[in-house]
């Protein structure tokens, strides 16, 4: 064996891997939010990571068919799935005839793209997304319930964001209006980058896209329409003779109402557009309180399965960027992995002692503590000095006296103090100590 | 869209996925065993689906070669994990100088094998392991602290089964004191089916490598001694001048000793052997009480990094067989579908009542009651009959009276009764049947 050459141990770039104790964290962190999924009557699901490249690739093109991981074994031309809804799109066709409508489904899973790897994007990382899909059609209040679905996630792992809302037929409306439906996708494209692009570089480009000096500067001055609902609704109103305008500024008002029943504050803010096409309604963001970093979103679709089935399935789906919300709260301090222990109560024990230690380890256990019995072959001291180095807070000596009298030394690390107590008076201490 | 031609929905074969109730039961079988190995002080991780070729296909060879999915990206060749076993010597590799040995981690996620679909067997399914690493030595009292978690997994997931426990060295050792060192390997296949094959048939493979026929009655006897420690002691003691077998028992006496401070109560048992090679000590299994059917197993291996690093890395495992265990516990009716429901308590509305049916909504939830809001578009009838249909317990009916009195009608469904209630009566009655 000692021979045989090394191969060197390596992870492949770009994809996510967190040590021990972050995983502690980060676990934590995703059965919050997956609480709040169940709480909210949402279920789950957990479709393959692969699925067949017909399906999969059906309604990307360019980028995502660059990007994804593609591969053929036997006959089989299959990818791993670069997001959740396309697997969700195709299992709601599949079972449709057996789910309940409205569907409400979340997933929380590992998606794949192989983009070049640098800071910040990942080739493999994590999507956290809640979804309600209707059959035929879908009521407004879902994408209420969506949107307070979303901000209770936030609330879970407690981080504070403002949620800012819009509805993309106001401003698709007002493209109408204009009469440049046909640009309408780039017009938007242009819009959504409003706030990273000098005024003067946007404006060359929405006039490149044929639109007129008063239209350019109209229709940025509705993206910056924000606030309260009864504000924006008073700068709207009346502002364009526009069909699908006015249905835009009644969804938005409806979808206030329903907030506002279930308690949700949100800020309207029509500059949120959203890159992606498929959103034709209600589309919101989170951002961090006083900052501009988005940590997730979401938006009403006129059709999930459209490449799959006849039957027209809208939907509205929420997605919260959970590694970026990770890593906000590493750096906040509000995760630390130093408070971090998978020990709660360490037990060091001698030779002639080590069953003793094991049977009480197993009674600690059972009553829900977390007790580690330290049977490396080391010296008393070398262990005592191990548990002080991994922060453990509790250390518990079981000497041959101690077995004698049933009572044993337990040495809080934090404070120093010491006490001698009975297996049950060490249950009932450090159930105590949790509340 | 309506002219574009559709794609057929559909799965790859012999990929697991759930409906989402069977869902909802799986994700809980999983937490029930991921807290036993929180409680037991096991570090969770969390390692890529991809690997380097070289680093994951570095130990196997033969059928695994085969069977991995295999693919290259750019100049990347890279495989689908095939087990979690050696990711995490990959893992323990890169960080050893960074973790606490012992090493104890457990991790529970999807595994890829490119077997041709067949019952029973797929090609993405879920491995739940947990190991302990040491560095350099690991002590005997790990195999049974791996032994005792091995337990406590089925049993917090209420099944009842046997666990069968050998040391690999006794039979070794046999197998080195007859002379057939070379052919250990063969010889332990052979043992290993001898309860699946006739006996003339194994007796016949037995002598085809070259053993005596009185050495094959003594082996044959030997792979069936059973039962407590003391009867097994009784029996092997002196039956072979052998250093090899003599650490054997010495070492699953003093295992036994462990296993007996931590509660763990196991059958000894020789025809334990386990398939894989790398197993060379302490070996385990567990079976359905009453059944032949094996749950899961595990055992010690000499050095888990020999083919990533010059330190030596002894460890022992284990291993649950989770998909099967599921299917065992759906087929006994101890997880059923029909009483799983993601919904508590459904609230039916009028046109006119919505939004307040949507502020109870909310406020049922923020006491963690699972209340969901019918607003699908359909009549109040249909929407009682739904409830009914999907076994919800609870309805709660929001007219506008109960709004004007703020006493909302709940109905049990499964009782019948009704009670006239305020929202934290409701809150209180739900709460107080869940005790």
């Amino acid at each position: 064996m000692s021979n045989q050459k090394l191969i060197t141990p390596r992870k492949l770039q770009g994809f996510w891997e967190l040590m021990p104790k972050e995983q502690m964290l980060f676990s934590k962190l995703l059965n919050s939010i997956e609480e709040v999924f169940k709480n909210n009557c949402f279920l789950p699901l957990d479709t393959p990571v692969l699925e067949y490249s017909d399906a999969l690739l059906a309604k990307s093109g360019g980028e995502t068919d660059k990007q994804v991981f593609r591969f053929s074994k036997g006959d089989t031309d299959m990818c791993m799935r670069y997001d959740l809804t396309v697997p969700l799109a195709r299992f709601v066709s599949m079972h449709q005839n057996e789910l309940n409508f409205p569907f409400k489904r979340y997933q929380i899973g590992k998606v794949y793209r192989g983009e070049r790897p640098q800071k910040g994007r990942f080739r493999e990382f994590y999507h956290c997304d809640a979804d309600i899909i209707g059959d035929g059609e879908l009521p407004l209040v879902a994408d209420a319930e969506c949107v307070s679905l979303f901000a209770k996630c936030f609330k879970a792992v407690d981080v504070e964001v403002e949620i800012r809302l819009s509805n993309r037929k106001i401003l698709s409306g007002f493209i109408q209006h204009i009469n440049k439906e046909d640009k309408m996708v780039d017009i938007l494209i242009v819009l959504d980058k409003l706030d990273k692009l000098p005024f003067e570089t946007a404006a060359a480009e929405l006039k490149a896209l044929g639109l007129k000096e008063n239209e350019i500067e109209k229709i940025v001055k509705l993206t910056k329409t924000s606030g309260k609902i009864e504000e924006v609704l008073q700068n709207l109103r009346g502002l364009c003779a526009n069909q699908l305008f006015e249905t835009g500024i009644s969804e938005l008002e409806e979808t206030s109402k329903y907030l506002q029943s279930m308690g949700t504050k949100v800020v309207f803010d029509l500059s949120i557009i959203r890159g992606h096409n498929y959103y034709t309604g209600t589309v919101f963001e989170a951002f961090l309180s006083g900052s501009k970093l988005a940590v997730g979103g979401g938006g009403r679709f006129e059709n999930l399965c459209s490449y799959f089935s006849d039957r027209k399935m809208p939907g509205v789906g929420m997605s919260v960027g959970i590694t970026r919300l990770f890593d906000i709260l590493l750096q906040d301090g509000k995760l630390d992995t130093s408070k971090t222990n998978e020990v709660e109560l360490a037990i060091l024990t001698f030779d002639e002692t080590l069953t003793h230690g094991l049977d009480i380890m197993s009674k600690l256990r059972a009553n829900n503590i977390k007790a580690d019995c330290f049977y490396a072959n080391k010296s008393f001291k070398s262990k005592l000095k191990e548990a002080n180095r991994r922060q453990i807070k509790y250390v518990l000596i079981v000497g041959e006296d101690e077995v004698k009298s049933q009572k044993f030394a337990l040495k809080d690390m934090e404070s120093g103090n010491q006490f001698l107590l009975s297996v049950e008076e060490i249950v009932s201490k450090l159930k105590s100590d949790r509340m």
